[in-house]
């Protein structure tokens, strides 16, 4: 089954144009990680966080890729990563155009 | 600019096939929202959590849904909201396919 996976994290920048010039590609690399769907970067230039929503095709994968971020985060300073798993309901997702990873809605 | 609002709190259910029964109309009136562009519908049923993922045209509207929603769920016994909003950057999130709200993606 699907997993959500929500995270965010202070986060000191690069924000906004000058964070798509410096992660443009670790967004490629994003693509090719065991089970992922599609990923909505987030952040928060006020607050000084940054995160991200991802959808993965299973709980294993989704766990995976945490642990593997987290490691990564680490190495940039980022010590606490405050995550959070769900399923999607994907009928009432559907009727509001919310994007459910399924190729053809049925 | 656009925001995202994403939001959790602690939930009874229905979860799963049940809530999509259950909630059908709500969504529906979900799309009739000011400024409202998508949802992701969230769910938990083994920490037994509920939430959403949106997509605003703006923060004054993303706020404005929040207040609302947050009094709403009070009417069904839910006293404290999770939430936080950030801003998508979409050139990564377009590389990882996930949905900026964009008709046109450039």
């Amino acid at each position: 089954m699907k997993k959500l996976l929500q995270l965010h994290f202070s986060f000191n920048g690069p924000f906004g144009e000058e964070m798509s010039a410096a992660l443009r590609e670790l967004a490629e690399s994003i693509n090719h990680e065991p089970g992922f769907i599609w990923k909505i970067w987030t952040e928060n230039a006020d607050n000084r966080e940054g995160g991200g929503i991802y959808l993965f095709e299973d709980e294993a994968s989704a766990l995976a890729y945490l642990d593997m971020h987290a490691a990564r985060l680490k190495a940039f300073g980022v010590d606490e990563v405050h995550s959070r798993i769900f399923n999607i309901n994907a009928p009432l997702t559907r009727i509001n155009n919310g994007n459910t990873g399924a190729d053809v809605q049925s």
